[in-house]
């Protein structure tokens, strides 16, 4: 790792990227200040002998500021403290732990998930989610950000595991507990962009670019003078998680905001890092296009799968009947179907929201190639008032969306709590330092999200926590969902034949078919089977081909 | 065609594109003023059958201020004034005029080519330009730009033939006049920014990208909101030019500047018009990237050839021993060599001058797929003092310099009056009525360029026109380097094979041998063959493999 520190026997060799610095010095708590050399680079380098883990330091700069280190491995103090020295990990494993086919995501938001909000609290939870049937939890960015509160998209230090949530040794103990229980451990990292506060990057080099803008703050520099090291930086990272984490993937935060005009884009690369260490690579991306998880020989990225935003606005539009922002282009339930068949509804459509023609053809990729979901930290942390699902449609349907999702041919993506039937809100909350930031941030949530409660109150951040009042009938309806998927060999198989009706679905898989049945409907059923699940008792326990009255409902048979 | 207007019959139908707008009038001078309709994509249209062509009219926003028509295809008072309706073009021709592999292109700056500074004064030289034996003159752009004196890249109406060149008549007659000669015409076009005055694009609609920026001003918005009308705004202008005009292909600004992260780039689009009509298009690429060129299949956006400012920079900085700027990552005949040999110098190597790695090697694709040159607009006249290379080497590393090129697998571009010695220096001039920008524009050249002259003073761009001082010898060397060029096949077929010593390189093709001695040098030389052609008198008519003493100079032998 070029960044930050290597431990060397008695001997620590520190390195700093600072091209816009003359001369730099590394400030060790306790122990003094030394004169870093300086390459032509930009890179300032200092050998120290009489420093060991859990000492503490800073760079001073020209101006004799002093900063904490860009690739801090940990900010015990905050985003603003000083970095300190940890342990290096011994090894770590170079077999596939995850596989694309098993995936069965379970999103988690470390702060929000137990009531301690901590790597331990997750630990205690992992029997519950074994139990239900999850083969990976997806961990919302843990890279240092202001404060104690954050969803994680506004760190600044990549390479530091947040210190409220248990710090690096806390992140490792999670690792190791969970491949124990055999539960594989996602990523989800940040490298379109670092939060507006902490970043001190900015005094350091050209780490952000000048030609590119995000609406979420400065975005790396990945194509222009020193672009080099930029690259380096965040693909270091990702071996850096792997290596001292043993993370089993990661997935990349809106990927559509990362522009990178080199040859090979840094999507590329960072996919190619993953898979030399056979891990799995999971990318957010809005644009609707198969370039992201096609193969490189059909000018892909290779990355292993992208989430699909238009499999959740399909159902929750027509779940819901709502129709503001994105739900626009949505809401019939011939968009469920197209989706279902195609991944994508905006394919090469116009799209009125858009307001221009998105997307592109998904072709033969198999359905491992895309996440799906009902919800998500998003989908529900960016309305108002935070409602999940749950509380937007009657019980009936909550249980269909989570049939249509868990049984689809997609790696299905749970929502911590959702499985259970949470009810509490997930908020935007933030917990920044800086004044003027905290009353844009308010003004923006309100103004964009129509967000009342105010996101830096820690009542915002309290009333986003899980209750853990768990829905007996929900939760095991969603093993029994989880069990099918497993035994029914749903997983990336796309040749499913899809019928609808007016307000029916049936989709029908190799060993099995499903209904889903929206509102009283007499439905024509051409296949015949015995049921192994439903949402409500007013489904036959065996079906033959026939004209048959249905109640609101799912039902799963065996063919 | 969408936007403008359309004769049809006695009646003329026009389209506005302004979504920002609530209402347009249309104003016919001393005709009327008539209220528009909208449609909800913010296409103002009406049908008028009292308009004919030569009547002029100006659009009239929502604060009654009158604008001309962005997509005006004349604007006869220049970039304020009113736009004319002008006769539309009966037929174009569908048939390819232009084969990549006879492509030997002359570079002309209409305003400075003649001393009468427009297509008539071009028209007078296509005899001139025949008997040079090149086979396409490229046209500077003549989009419609601010005053009468413009390199061209500061245009605003992509649709409108520039005035003081001659206009739309002009240009077709220049167009008809040249393929009488055999001649094909290159127009250069700007897709990747437009000038800083005359554009009233910007309060009609986002045309502009609110997300990437260039170092020349706003950029199309090509993948946000509402892209599909701006990308059709283009694309349509790609067929515009064809139909309208006939023109044979086309060459295209800057497009690393082009920003598009849509499933299919703006620039495949272009490549895929251009092709249905069998013309060509050649791309400006600072990427050092074969994506440009290469075929789909390949992940390319198919575009027939791009420019190789690495050819030119390596003989440049070798011949000239100038170092500044980008010169600095060259100037060893190596450089020479492995341009000759792999097209790009920075082909995935890390460059001082970019202080990043750059490019990435070709691989098999051949050398029509490239041009290269020893000069250009932008090598000239963005030097401070505008000087030819004529002016920076001695006479024989002139001749030199040529044969290099001209004698290349790759398609050569000749500066005008470069054929003939012109000494005569190229500035940067412009004719701006903003005094602002007038004043940033004369600092920012002095401060960028170190260009002294006042690029706005017309003696600068006197002083930057063709002498017609015609060096007989030098004009019958080029002469007989084209010959050759097309006697010996050399066109396209990168199988040469290329030796150097320290100051000479000897290039070996199908059924010729060329000798390069850049100053006096003692060479073992392995082929035998008859001279054809050579810079002085110094080389013997006949050679046998062996070794000789070598003055400074070129000579070309048949095998």
């Amino acid at each position: 790792m070029t960044f930050a520190y290597k431990i060397d026997g008695n001997e620590v060799i520190f390195t700093l990227w600072a091209p816009y610095q003359k001369s730099v010095k590394l400030k060790v708590l306790e122990k003094g200040l030394y004169e870093m050399e300086r390459d032509e680079k930009g890179y300032f380098t200092i050998t120290l002998n009489n420093v060991k883990v859990r000492d503490r330091y800073k760079y001073v700069l020209d101006d004799a500021s002093e900063i904490p280190d860009p690739a801090s491995r940990y900010q015990p103090e905050g985003v603003h403290g000083p970095s300190q020295i940890i342990q290096e990990s011994k090894e770590f494993n170079n077999e596939t732990f995850l596989k694309k086919e098993d995936l069965i995501i379970y999103e988690i938001h470390v702060g929000t998930f137990t009531p301690e909000g901590t790597f331990e609290g997750v630990i205690r939870k992992l029997d519950y989610l074994k139990d239900l049937g999850i083969t990976a939890i997806e961990i919302m960015p843990i890279a240092q950000f202001p404060g104690k509160r954050d969803w994680g998209y506004d760190g600044v230090y990549l390479y530091a595991v947040q210190n409220s949530y248990g710090g690096p040794e806390g992140f490792r103990k999670l690792v190791d507990e969970a491949h124990k229980k055999g539960l594989g451990v996602i990523l989800d990292v940040v490298y379109n962009h670092v939060g507006p506060e902490g970043n001190y990057m900015v005094k350091l080099g050209p780490y952000f670019s000048q030609k590119y803008k995000t609406p979420w703050g400065l975005t790396f520099n990945f194509d222009d003078a020193e672009s080099d090291e930029v690259r380096k930086f965040i693909l270091e990272n990702v071996e850096y998680w792997i290596k001292e984490y043993n993370v089993d993937g990661f997935r990349l935060d809106a990927v559509h905001a990362i522009i990178d005009t080199s040859p090979k884009h840094i999507l590329e690369e960072i996919a190619d890092v993953v898979h030399k260490y056979n891990r799995i690579v999971i990318a957010e991306s809005d644009l609707n296009d198969p370039r992201v998880v096609n193969p490189k020989e059909k000018c892909g990225y290779n990355i292993d799968a992208q989430w699909v935003d238009d499999f959740h606005h399909s159902i929750h539009a027509y779940l819901t009947g709502e129709r503001q922002g994105y739900y626009t282009d949505f809401g019939n339930l011939d968009d469920i179907v197209k989706s279902y068949k195609d991944v994508f509804v905006y394919d090469g459509k116009y799209s009125n929201f858009r307001r221009k023609t998105h997307g592109e053809p998904v072709g033969e990729l198999d359905g491992c190639n895309f996440v799906v979901y009902i919800q998500n930290h998003d989908q529900v942390g960016n309305r108002g008032k935070g409602e999940r699902i749950i509380k937007l449609v009657d019980r009936e349907s909550y249980k269909i969306a989570a049939a249509l999702y868990l049984l689809s041919p997609y790696i299905p993506m749970i929502f911590m709590g959702e499985e259970y039937g949470e009810e509490n809100p997930f908020y935007f909350f933030s917990d920044f330092s800086d004044s003027k930031l905290i009353q844009g941030v308010r003004e923006g949530r309100k103004k964009e999200n129509g967000q009342d409660t105010d996101p830096q109150d820690e009542s915002t951040f309290n009333a986003s926590k899980l209750s853990w009042k768990i829905d007996e009938e929900i939760f095991s309806f969603y093993k029994i969902l989880i069990k099918m998927r497993k035994e029914l060999s749903i997983a990336c198989d796309r040749r499913v034949n899809v019928v609808n009706g007016e307000n029916w679905l049936i989709i029908k898989g190799r060993e099995y078919f499903s209904l889903y049945v929206f509102s009283k409907s007499s439905i024509e059923v051409k296949y015949s089977g015995t049921l192994l699940l439903s949402s409500n008792n007013s489904f036959p326990q065996h079906i033959e081909e026939g004209k048959y009255e249905f109640d609101k409902g799912f039902a799963l048979y065996k063919l």
